[in-house]
């Protein structure tokens, strides 16, 4: 069999012999992989002029119901990701995080996406901000999407998730994507995109997919153009230093070699619950896909005197995992990816032995049930002990297998600076019950580190664990880790689009970013705008107010009624010993209360509920005497794609009788379609 | 007279001689510049051992006042500033861009810091996020300082504002500086920072110079530095790639050239206002500082039907541009910043010349009054015209004095693929009166752009104009302008802070971050949390209040006082038509007014005034008979540094007699020391 490429809205396969991948367990043959005969630049040229205009034409929500349909639709499908998962080497475990943990990546993209991005093509970043006196010439920053490619090039662990947390922020931001994955395990990343073309679901130029090489793939990046790369440091950064990409400028997001490590924090004890928390965490940091993971603990920086301690309780955990082909009961650890990676992986052990000392495992002998290690690509997990670690390698190589250090440190100030010798990781995990302790320690490793996790018993049976990368939450790291991140939510999206600040009267800005700007004119055309359904309302629809005094009688009856008899509302002169105060200030509740009454319509209509409020502050006190009125504006809309009603939100200015602004917040409503 | 250098504290001038920089308008002698014998690795060692830990000491606060102080400091000084600068051949306009805009910008990046940023040295970013079904488990993003070195080279046209603008974000992030000025106007640079240090106001280590060659500085550049380059592409490519910032993936910000172009809108006639305007702003943008601008108009873009009278306005204007010595009456621009500045313009217009026309001005003569062109860098504005614009070098040729091109477009479509042959720029423009081609063409080239300004009649009053950068917005562009970006308020700050997702229990998030984070432990010690002072409340203090039981009289009454009769709350036929309700249903304002009603401690004490409220949702409709209850929950404390008392933020969350969230906001609040 031989993986065919997907070009141009083709499947394309090389009439060339490629390079035979074999199976991680058996050794058999699984499937060639070449890519020759591909126009690279042409694939480039299609998912600019095709694939991009395709995309944009929907909004940030439209596509993300489409990555949930996608979603869905792989999910039935899992099964056969599963079958094929397991030439990897991988344990069902170890392909529902590949698997399942990819999917789910497009699930909460495309939750995040609906909830916290607007339904359209541009977003806003920030406030608008106030750059002069009058107000007649302001700012807003938006965001837009870039208008090339995103290019992927994994790394051969996660054959779907790799894929998969990559795409979805990038499909989300509207930039088209050509995947290259790994050569190892590149036939899972091809049965996935097979099924996703077969799905219809993404607009055609979306997605393409190279098996094998690149070829002069990058020699034609632009600077609208997006390289995201996972793999080892070596290729990485040939590949950020191509020409094409330091002429243009082009994004370049990498994510490397990490040297991770795990702090057992001076408060844990063996025999506490954290203690145990550490043990396991380490030992399946280990073994979970035979410790060929960017995230897993490399380095398990323990106190001096509980070295020991540990490297018993990991020696003896570490046991009792059995290896061997994970279709046979019990196993917990497969194989490595090929025997190419495990070769890699014993030259780095051997390179850590000299410093270190293995107090776990063998590099020569590993006990594997039903299959051998002769054929398949087993190796026992080996754990080292580092003696001296001011200037240890174990800071510098990286074992991409189920390697781990034990490194002793001295007080919290120590454990900190082995952790930073890392120069820059994914992950640093801290174990203790100890708040304080958790404190200095995170604060202090954070500046190198992209994501770190606190566990204690509080929170471990809920936990995902030191190496897991979420879609919430950015993964990536500074210096040898690449310094850079994916994910995070909405912060990868951002990645895949530019920001740009955006200069004009209020009026433009208005038209431009489809936001009412404070200063734009407000249409007062004499229809409330709550008489208006969400398709009738138009930003800038408005109504200004009747007027309202306010007297002495309304404070006295809203303290009664709410309950709120503080002071500054109840006393005079209380109020006036208040530095912010002249006299009996009217509550704030009431302010925005009484707005509502004077904003409202209150007849049966297309608005169907108040469901918050936004950005509320007061700006001058208001005393019994002041006459208030409201100017109440429509600001932005985002449609429902899946509803019958859509969000309006209302900017609210309450100001009083010499003009001044006494209270200014957004109101949000549904308002039927 | 030979420049100094300041490193490690200490002033040194170099034995030996250096290269002599000349007055840009008599030739005379100004000073000697050389930076030999400097060792600049013990610089940037002092700097990471001292001057990073000195500033992490203090909080963004206390960062933020020294910057203020700072900028009061050099105000006061400012006229030595603008006496120094005529050497550069700049006029008092100019100067004053440089020196007071670079002064101003301190003041900016100060305000923003105490009113954006938290008074500490952490600061959260996002939200919490949700990442466990019972919340025992959860995440918040943080951003901490770098722990390296900020090293910003600078280019030779803005000698104070180029330094400043970079000092003040990277100041306020906590992160030392080293500042290395251009040569050709190094000794205003070297001025400016002689009287910083003397100021005594920034602590120690915080800012060094060098005046003259940077040696093997950025091959001691870590992951934990960071580089922001201003000048040519040539040069920042070159220094972007140097082995340790490569290898260590070194945060590395450029902004090179840019070939920044104005529309003219299809709609703008001749004689209209938007007419004169766009020909006041092209004319300004060329002879402002000489045209030596990064941000200056090269291209600009008009309808192929108005070449002409854009040509024809726009010599006319120039022509009255008085080119000479700034001191005398009536000189509008003055002289380049140096022989060597003006025959690189010059060359750059040859080559220019070669695909497109001169309209106006020459590149052999210049009526210069009050100085002479053999001794000073004087030059013409020159204006060209380019008649054939696709393919065309006025695209990717950048002359760096007052020098711009005309390039006609036909339509919308075009004029924006014109804007985006520059290949990405730091400034366009529009100028327009009508806000459907501004919107059209600004988000056309916003992917290209750092910035978009829309001028036209209504701001033109209070414009600052196409090429004024501010600190409120981003300065920056994608691919040709270096793909980074600088500024744009507390978006500048982050560049210089690495930002890290936490996870753990809500109890450790809350003890790392100093905020409440949702499902951490409250303190409800039997002191109601209102009779603390600011600085006796601690993060997590909460109360409980008693329960409340909602009639139909309370919502009866809260209609009637507040006026809010919506038919949701009065008509309970209209109340069920309504897709989210069962029943009459109470104001949400009512809500928040009888919460507080329950947690308020109404007597006098610390708790000074309710300033705002932020992110209420309504969660579930309260009907009659309902019973509530609140908890509210010190959230965060901001301490203002200037007054008695600091900010307090409340969570607060109305719970129901089921258990169900009703509603969840913070309350703001202001409580004395």
């Amino acid at each position: 069999m031989k993986l065919q490429n997907y070009a141009e809205g083709e499947w394309y396969q090389s009439s060339q012999s490629g390079l035979m991948l074999r199976h991680a367990i058996t050794g058999a043959d699984v499937a060639e992989i070449t890519s020759d005969g591909l126009d690279f630049k042409s694939m480039l040229d299609y998912a600019r002029k095709v694939g991009g205009p395709a995309m944009r034409k929907y909004t940030f929500h439209q596509r993300a119901l489409m990555l949930k349909e996608l979603a869905k639709y792989l999910m039935e499908r899992k099964e056969l990701f599963y079958e094929l998962s397991k030439a990897t080497g991988a344990t069902r475990t170890d392909s529902w995080v590949d698997i399942e943990g990819g999917i789910s990546t497009l699930f909460i993209f495309s939750g995040k996406g609906r909830r916290e991005m607007p339904n359209s093509n541009v977003m806003l970043d920030g406030a608008q901000e106030q750059i002069s006196r009058n107000g007649s010439f302001t700012a807003q920053h938006i965001y837009t999407p870039i208008e090339g490619v995103a290019v992927q090039i994994n790394a051969f662990n996660f054959p779907c998730w790799g894929m998969l947390e990559k795409l979805a922020p990038t499909f989300l931001a509207g930039v088209p994507t050509i995947v290259k994955p790994a050569s190892q395990t590149a036939y899972l990343t091809e049965l996935m995109v097979r099924h996703i073309i077969e799905s219809g679901i993404l607009p055609e130029g979306a997605l393409q997919l190279i098996c094998g090489a690149t070829g002069d793939l990058l020699d034609h990046m632009t600077y609208q153009d997006a390289v995201s790369f996972t793999g080892s440091a070596w290729t990485g950064l040939k590949l950020k230093q191509s020409e094409a990409i330091v002429q243009n400028n082009t994004r370049f997001f990498m994510e490397a070699d990490s040297l991770n490590c795990s702090i057992l924090g001076r408060d844990v004890q063996p025999g506490s619950a954290e203690f145990d928390l550490y043990i396991k965490e380490v030992a399946r940091e280990m073994t979970v896909k035979a410790g060929q993971k960017c995230t897993a603990i490399r380095r398990a920086i323990v106190p001096k005197d509980r070295m020991e301690a540990v490297a018993e309780a990991l020696s003896s955990r570490l046991a009792k995992t059995m290896v061997g082909d994970p279709d046979q009961e019990g196993v917990r650890m497969g194989a490595l990816a090929g025997m190419d990676q495990r070769s890699d992986v014993l030259d780095q052990v051997r390179k850590l032995a000299a410093d270190n000392e293995i107090v776990y495992g063998s590099m020569d002998e590993v006990d594997v049930v039903g299959a051998s290690a002769e054929t398949g690509a087993f190796m026992s997990p080996i754990l080292m002990a580092c003696h001296e670690p001011i200037g240890s390698c174990v800071h510098d190589i990286e074992a991409f297998g189920p390697v781990s250090t034990l490194v002793p440190y001295e007080d919290d100030q120590e454990a900190i600076e082995l952790a930073a010798m890392g120069k820059g990781s994914l992950v640093g995990s801290v174990i203790t019950a100890d708040p304080d302790i958790a404190r200095i320690l995170v604060l202090g490793a954070a500046p190198h580190h992209g994501r770190m996790v606190v566990l204690d018993e509080k929170c471990a049976k809920e936990s995902t664990g030191h190496g897991s990368p979420l879609a919430h939450l950015i993964h990536g790291g500074p210096g040898r880790a690449g310094g850079s991140e994916e994910m995070g939510g909405i912060r990868g999206v951002k990645h895949y689009m530019q920001r740009t600040a955006i200069q004009g009267s209020p009026d433009m800005l208005t038209a431009i970013t489809s936001a009412w700007m404070q200063g734009a004119e407000r249409n007062t055309d004499g229809i409330h705008p709550f008489r208006k359904t969400f398709n009738e309302l138009a930003i800038g629809d408005a109504i200004i107010t009747e007027k309202r005094t306010i007297t002495l009688d309304d404070i006295e009856a809203f303290a009664e009624l709410s309950g709120d008899k503080f002071y500054a509302h109840m006393d005079k002169d209380a109020a006036r010993r208040n530095p912010f105060f002249e006299d009996r200030v009217a509550h704030g509740y009431f302010l925005v209360s009484m707005a509502a009454g004077l904003f409202v319509w209150p007849d049966e209509g297309p608005v169907l509920a108040n469901y918050g409020m936004d950005n509320l502050r007061f700006a001058s006190p208001v005393y019994a005497g002041d006459e208030l009125q409201v100017q109440f504006t429509c600001k932005q809309k985002v449609n429902r794609e899946t509803e019958e009603y859509g969000e309006v939100r209302w900017d609210t200015t309450i100001v009083n009788q010499h003009g001044d602004v006494v209270a200014n917040y957004d109101v949000l409503t549904l308002v039927a379609d």
